[in-house]
């Protein structure tokens, strides 16, 4: 068996104990590292914030050297769903941002360097985050200044390029945001910084369990990485991990012998050999169907001229109180090469919900995936979670205007429920905000109709659209790290 | 074997003659629907155009009804290519329109449904058309009224979908327009109209060698179809047509024995199994670094505001005639279901050129691809031919402005030009416009330098990228039509 590259992400996988010792030693040690940060984050009235404006012609939110981001207003009419047209405020970030993790193997293992990244909208102030998040303005060094650390790996390029993709952000908050994914693989002597730690993946699976802890952008560059290992397919899982510590005597220490069934069941959902319900150019097929159907039209629009939606002193909200408001915040940071700024930042006036129902067919994992539309989606719909809701939305709606399946997902037998936490948006752009995920085992029971824009797929074909843009949406991505290695071993 | 559908390709590429006959029997019929067809064309001023008018406050020119398409006006600014920004007119046409063609076995041999079309801009009249040209309003039947022939073959899909897949058009004459290539086989009894013929793809194939003969819309279809038969991977392919004759007694009447090695090479390079230069991640990393490096800005504007374009009395042209401009015709056709219209359409200023640069790198036959931004692109640049320009460009520019590895891939020794023809564009909305299309090898002379943005592909990955729409561009999906079976046989 020759090493590559899935290989070694399997093996990282499957090993949950290092250096930095087990889980409760790395919640530890980010509690450390959030007293250290001394980050403390102030609301703010708009008229308060240093360098931001009310732009006069059009009442856009905007940064005075029209950099960062600004929140403008967008005008949205669709065929797609019950709500034929709506107007709101939409984050306009045009540059694509770089979220890049740096790796390196020890032992035999592959490690990630993670940061303990502190952010203004964070619950536990830090969270596990990738070892670099840089606008393309920091990547290049357009501007001068000091550039964030590490970044020399992700611009030289010395090292192997184990992930390089480019993701949407939320099409219901972005206009279009993208940002590019990255793993770069180094041999060199690398420093490790007080609020950075090698990690394997195994040890980030488990962190995963905890509410909060695992930051967006680390869950969206993580969950896509593929475990599929071209030269076990066909291999049961256990042999498989026989077979590992056979060729890998090193690795063998930290493998464990046994994997959770349900794990297993993912796994082999990722091997590109397993038969699928369905093809992918039957799943292409489905796709094409639906974009030819689906009507999308977004036009920018002055957000003061975004109807139920009025801009007050303190926060930017609907007049409903539904969704979401803009508020603005004060920051002061010790460990940031800005110790201090304001800046606004999205506030949820609703939790959310997301959740993979997850079902074994001819002896297959499969998750059943929806095409969404979303006001700020580049190519009209992407492939999402099989619920992506807000609750409020729902405690509030009539019985037709509920998600379809929802109702279904949510009455099921509570040992249906493989995994359910409280994961984070980005704690830069969004503030205190977590949403409920849920991975879901439909088992035997009956399902609800599924409706045309539902397909059940193999996590494996969900990984493989990753890697063609704007196929796979945020949360579906996100989702996707907490899908495995959900239950406590032994 | 198991008989797979790409192995039904194959057969069908390698089938060059069915009762149809031969090419000249073919290119006979298709004199003599373009008699039959009666189609006049004349050109006329704007003002002579009925239902269409230039709106009062754009000038934008656009069908009373709202539907079809307008000519309207876009201002880019790019960081791509050597021209900062500059305004121009673009056929805005926001609906998915559908190329169909349906397929059926005869003999054991798949056969596409072809249409003699006469379109206004056509040169020859009539040329191989896709079994079914329509928008979606023709196709949902949104607007009553007479559907086109074989419409229900498509809509009810009782057959089996052997293509599905959401294609860019031209990005420099359509804003982000996109049509869907659908080939559907059937196994009902097909009443074939005089204006069609059953045709095999190596019938079409060898039409190919004929300047104008098949349209635009017929080789994007076509020319995403792929060849690789997972069955007979690694076999070399004397092999497999070996293999099936062997297998199919009736197709194997039809295959011939000898397969000219260009071809071979060509159908080697499809096989997923060939080891190419670079993998599918590494071509994705390829991709996502442009895109990141890539700003494309692209404004609708009034058309009459466009600077150093002119609304005229018969054209709206570029003040140095240069590009295209926008004229308008009258026509009368005897077989349509409407018998005279008006319309504006595109008429060329200049020739253009687009060409595959061919290698051979490690045993298997590579295509240099590039990565071009044009501003109708959806998301930024696209794969394109390694060269893709307007000749008049050319006369007039400064060597520097040169598009790269051109002055090397044209002074290629004759033989290394594996085929040349002149191919039309769509002439429904082009009138006569016809472009070259070469096929070079680059054999072992050393090449100029390559610049970033290209890459060397097997013809398997490019039309892998065909299936995530907006991948591959119309220009190298048409291209690729052209690429095997270019020499006519023994």
């Amino acid at each position: 068996m020759e090493a590559s590259k899935e290989y070694h992400f399997l093996v990282s996988a499957l090993t949950k104990f290092n250096s930095a010792g087990e889980t409760r030693d790395i919640v530890g040690w980010l509690k450390e590292r959030a007293e250290k940060s001394r980050m403390t984050v102030e609301r703010i009235p708009f008229s308060e914030m240093r360098k931001w404006h009310f732009e006069d012609h059009t009442g856009n939110l905007a940064h005075d050297s029209g950099k960062f981001f600004s929140i403008e207003g967008i005008s949205v009419e669709t065929n797609f769903g019950s709500k034929p047209r709506w107007m709101q405020p939409i984050i306009n970030q045009p540059e694509i941002g770089i979220l890049g993790i740096l790796a390196k193997k020890f032992d035999g293992v592959l490690h990630f360097l993670m940061q303990a990244k502190g952010e203004p909208g964070n619950i536990n102030t830090v969270q596990i985050a990738p070892t670099l998040q840089a606008t393309r303005s920091n990547y290049t060094g357009a501007h001068g200044g000091k550039s964030p650390p590490y970044l020399e790996y992700f611009r030289q390029r010395g090292g192997k390029t184990l992930l390089d993709t480019l993701q949407s952000e939320q099409g219901a908050r972005y206009l279009r945001k993208r940002n590019r994914n990255l793993i770069i693989q180094t041999s060199e002597n690398v420093e490790v910084l007080p609020d950075y730690c090698w990690l394997t993946l195994g040890q980030i699976y488990e962190l995963m369990k905890l509410d909060n802890v695992v930051n967006m952008d680390a869950r969206s560059v993580l969950g896509t990485i593929s475990l599929d290992v071209p030269e076990l397919h066909g291999v049961p899982i256990g042999e498989q991990v026989a077979a590992i510590r056979k060729v890998d005597s090193v690795a063998a220490k930290h493998v464990p012998l046994d994997v959770d069934p349900f794990t297993e069941h993912v796994i082999a959902s990722e091997l590109s050999t397993c038969k699928p319900v369905h093809d992918v150019d039957a799943i292409v097929s489905w796709m094409t169907e639906l974009k030819s159907q689906t009507r999308l039209d977004v036009c920018p629009m002055p957000l003061k001229q975004v109807a139920n939606w009025t801009i007050g002193t303190h926060e930017i909200s609907h007049d409903d109180k539904r969704f979401f408001s803009v508020i603005a915040v004060s920051v002061e940071a010790g460990n940031r090469e800005v110790s201090s700024w304001t800046q606004p930042i999205i506030k949820p006036q609703q939790e959310g919900l997301v959740a993979f129902v997850t079902k074994e067919i001819d002896g297959v994992l499969n998750l059943l995936v929806q095409a969404k539309v979303e006001p700020g989606n580049l190519d009209l719909l992407e492939m999402a979670p099989t619920i992506q809701c807000l609750t409020g939305s729902i405690r509030d709606a009539a019985a037709e205007d509920l998600p379809p399946l929802l109702s279904w997902a949510l009455e099921s037998p509570v040992d249906c429920f493989e995994s359910s936490t409280m994961q984070s948006e980005e704690g830069g752009r969004f503030f205190l905000e977590q949403n409920r995920n849920l991975i879901i085992k439909a088992g035997d029971r009956t399902h609800a109709e599924i409706p045309d824009n539902y397909i059940w797929m193999t996590v494996g074909q969900v990984k493989t659209f990753t890697k063609y843009n704007n196929h796979v949406n945020a949360q579906a991505r996100c989702l996707m790290m907490g899908l495995g290695f959900t239950r406590a071993q032994g």
